[in-house]
C-alpha cells in the first residue's frame, strides 16, 4: 500500500522549525508502530522535536495518536470513582505504597499500573516483588474485580496500552532523545489517559535525583502534562516536589516496603507522610471525595487496605522482608549539622549496591539499599552511623561508596526545605 | 570487546551545543562503520549536528575520521601533476565531458571519480555510458596506466574509499538530514581527499537548480570545503557559478555528450566554454602548468584526449550517439525575450523524461532530454520552437510539461547573467 507521507518530509517540517499537523501526526505514529517509518527515520524526527519543540496541539495529538495505537482501558464497571497517581520518580520514592490504600480507604479506586526500575531511580513493582508470594501480573479482570473489591491494585502495565510509546521510548532511550518535554510528557500521558481513571494527580519531582534538575524544567513539564489531561478530559492536577534529597529513611526495595508499612502503621518519617497526605488530599479532591486522609492513617483503615491488596495478589503482608547479606556503615568523620545528603549520590548507591538494574532484563536484590541515620539539618555527633549500606556481596560496598563521596557535607546550618514547592492544575 | 565510548554521550554532547573532540569523532565513525553504533543513533547525531553545526576542527575530524574508514588511492606512480575536479550538481552540467580532456591535454592528470544520477540533476558516468561501448569500471592498475598514457580517466569510484561515507550518505537521505553543511562538505571533501591528487577545484553551484539555492550558504560550503582541502594538504580553490537556468542548451546523458563534443570541436554554447575555460584555468594553476587552455581547444588537441580516453575504456567516440523515439515541442506563445528559464524545471522535466532516476536501481534512458531553443536574454518570436522534449515513451510528455508549466516567461528584458560569482581560494 501507498504511504500518505513521505517520513523525510515530516521530519523536514519539524527540522525546519515548522508545525507538524494533524494528519502527519496521526500518520507518522501509526507507520512508526506497524514499521513503515524506520527506527532512523523516528530517532531523527524526535532529536527535531527535542531541539525545535512542540506546540500545545501538536502535543496533544501526538499524545492522542499514541493512544490510539493500543487499547484503552474501560473502568465503567468500578463503581468507586476511579483516581490515578504518577511520580516522574526519585530516590526512596515508596509515595505510591502507603498512598493507594489510603486513598483506597477514604472511597476511592485506584489502579496503579506501574513499571520496573532502572537506572538510579527504583520500581514500584521491584518494590512489592519483595514481599513474599506477591505477583506483579494480573488478568484484565482481576484487575477490575480487585479494584471495585480493595480499591487499590498496583501491578503491571500490559502491553496492550500504548505500544507506539513503549517502542518509541525504547528508540529514545538508547538515541539521546529522552529529554525532550514534549516527548516526555505525551509519552506518560499517553499511558495515564488510556488507562482510563476520571481522576489523576502527578507528583513531578524536582532536583539533584530527580530526571528534571531545574524548578523551571519541571514546571513546563508539569503545565504540559496538565494540560494534556485536561483535554482529554481526566481531572488533572501536579504537584512539584523536592528531590535533592531522598524521600524518608531508605531507599531499596524491601527498606522501603518496611518504610511505607511504619507510615501505614501511622509512624514512619515526616516527609514521606506530609508528601503521602498531599498527594491523598489531591486525588481525593479529584475523586470529588470530601474526607480528611489522616484521619484513615491514624485508626488503621489505610493498613487494612494494604493487607487485602497485597493478599489479593498472592502476597503475605506478615511475612518477614528480605534482608541484604552484607552491611556497612558509614560515620560522621566530625561533629556539626548534616548540611546536604544528596538524592543522586544515594539512588546511585543503592542503585550499585543491587537494589536497581542497569538493563531491563537484570535482576535486583530485595534486600540491598541504603540506610540514612541523619537527614538534611540533622545535628549530628563525630562517629556516630550516618548511612548504613545494605548488599548481598561486600564486593559492591567500593563502588557504592564512590558515588557518596562527594555526596554529603556536615557544617553549621543546614537551609530548610520545602517539600511541595508549587501547585498546578 | 568493550566500546571506548557511549554513543548516547556523543549524541548528547553535540546535542546540547557542545563540541565532539577527535577521540569522540574517530570512534563514532569507526564503530558506525562496523556496526556498533546504530543507524538509529547515527542519524539522531546527524540530526543534532544539522541543528547545532560543527566547529571547523571538528569537520576537520570528521572528515580525516571518514577517510580513515577506507583506503586512499596512492597516484604517486603518475608522472604528470594530478587535479580534480569537483561540482555540486547542477542541470545540464555536463562540463567534466570536455574539461577531463582539455586539462589533460595541457600536460595535467585528470582521476574524475564520478557517480550515477539521483533526482534532477544528472550523473557523469550516465552520460557517457550512452557512448556505445564505454564501460565506468576500471581496475586500480588499469585506472593508473590511462592516468599516465591518456592523462584522463572519468571513471566509478570504488568501494574502498571513504566506506563511512557511503554508509551515513545512504543514511542522510532517508532520515532528512542531508541539508548539513558540514556533513555535505565531509562527504564530498572525504572522498575527494582519499582519491589524492594533489589540486583540487570545486564547483560549487547557486540557484534553483543547484542544491545550495542561497549564495550565503553555497559561499559557507565552498569555503568549508576550501579549508578541509588546505589542512589536508591538497591544493584547494573553489568557484561559485550560476544554476538559475541550465548550462548549455541540453540536458539529458547523449544529448549532453553532443554537446560536450561540440565544444571539443571549437564551437558550443558560450556558458559551457566559458565555464570549463574558468575550471580548467584553476585546475592548471593548481597542477602549476602555465598554458592557456583555450588553445588546446582550438587547436584540436582536447578532441585528441577526448577520443583517446573514450577508446581506452572500450568506448567508440565515432559511434552516433543514441536517440530518444519520440520529441515534443514547446513554442513561444507570444515574441518578446525569454526573461527566465528555471534550471530546477528544466532539471525535473528532464527527469521525468527519463533522463535520471529515482531510485539508484532505476535504468536511465541514454536519448531522453530537454534541448533548449532560447536562453534568457534572447529574443523569441511567437510560435517559434522554445524547447524540445525528447523521451523513448509519448506517455512522459504530459508529467514534463507539468514540470515545466511555471518554469519561464517572456517579458521585455532579462537580467544579465554572471556565470562565475566568485572564487574562494
Amino acid at each position: 500500500m501507498a504511504e500518505q507521507f513521505d517520513a523525510v518530509d515530516v521530519i523536514r517540517t519539524k527540522r525546519d522549525g515548522g508545525r507538524l499537523d494533524d494528519a502527519q501526526i496521526d500518520w507518522v505514529i501509526d507507520a512508526y508502530t506497524r514499521g513503515a517509518v524506520a527506527d532512523e527515520q523516528m530517532s531523527a524526527l524526535a532529536m527535531a522535536i527535542l531541539l525545535r519543540g512542540m506546540a500545545m496541539p501538536e502535543i496533544e495529538r501526538w499524545t492522542a495518536a499514541m493512544i490510539a495505537s493500543g487499547e484503552r482501558l474501560d473502568l465503567g464497571s468500578v463503581t468507586r470513582p476511579t483516581v490515578d497517581k504518577h511520580s516522574t520518580g526519585g530516590v526512596g520514592d515508596k509515595i505510591t505504597l502507603p498512598l493507594a490504600p489510603l486513598v483506597a480507604a477514604c472511597g476511592a479506586a485506584v489502579p496503579q499500573l506501574s513499571g520496573r526500575g532502572l537506572g538510579h531511580t527504583g520500581g514500584t513493582l521491584d518494590k512489592l516483588e519483595s514481599i513474599r508470594g506477591w505477583r506483579a501480573g494480573l488478568t484484565n479482570a482481576e484487575f477490575l474485580a480487585q479494584l471495585d473489591d480493595v480499591g487499590a491494585v498496583v501491578c503491571a502495565a500490559g502491553a496492550e496500552l500504548a505500544p507506539a510509546d513503549r517502542k518509541l521510548y525504547a528508540l529514545r532511550d538508547v538515541t539521546g532523545t529522552v529529554e525532550a518535554i514534549p516527548l516526555i510528557a505525551s509519552s506518560i500521558m499517553s499511558k495515564k489517559i488510556a488507562e482510563g481513571s476520571s481522576a489523576l494527580v502527578l507528583d513531578v519531582k524536582v532536583g539533584t535525583g530527580a530526571f528534571m534538575k531545574s524548578r523551571d524544567d519541571a514546571a513546563e513539564l508539569a503545565r504540559t502534562m496538565v494540560a494534556l489531561g485536561t483535554a482529554a478530559g481526566t481531572h488533572t492536577v501536579a504537584l512539584l516536589t523536592d528531590m535533592s534529597t531522598p524521600l524518608g529513611l531508605t531507599a531499596g526495595n524491601a527498606l522501603e516496603v518496611r518504610e511505607s508499612v511504619e507510615v501505614l502503621a501511622g509512624g514512619g518519617p515526616a516527609d514521606v507522610v506530609e508528601l503521602t497526605l498531599a498527594l491523598a488530599r489531591e486525588m481525593l479532591a479529584g475523586a470529588g471525595i470530601d474526607t480528611d486522609p489522616a484521619d484513615a492513617l491514624r485508626d488503621g483503615r489505610a493498613m487494612d487496605v494494604w493487607r487485602a491488596m497485597i493478599a489479593a495478589q498472592g502476597g503475605d503482608p506478615t511475612a518477614p522482608l528480605p534482608t541484604a547479606r552484607e552491611t556497612h556503615v558509614v560515620t560522621a568523620p566530625s561533629s556539626g549539622v548534616l548540611t546536604r545528603l544528596d538524592a543522586l549520590a544515594v539512588g546511585v548507591a543503592a542503585w550499585r549496591l543491587g537494589a536497581g538494574r542497569a538493563r531491563k532484563e537484570d535482576p535486583v536484590s530485595a534486600g540491598a539499599g541504603v540506610v540514612l541515620h541523619a537527614k538534611p539539618g540533622d545535628q549530628v555527633t563525630a562517629g556516630q552511623p550516618l548511612l548504613e549500606l545494605h548488599a548481598d556481596e561486600p564486593v559492591r560496598f567500593e563502588r557504592a561508596l564512590a558515588a557518596l563521596e562527594d555526596g554529603w557535607e556536615i557544617g553549621d546550618t543546614a537551609p530548610a526545605r520545602k517539600l511541595v514547592l508549587d501547585r498546578i492544575a
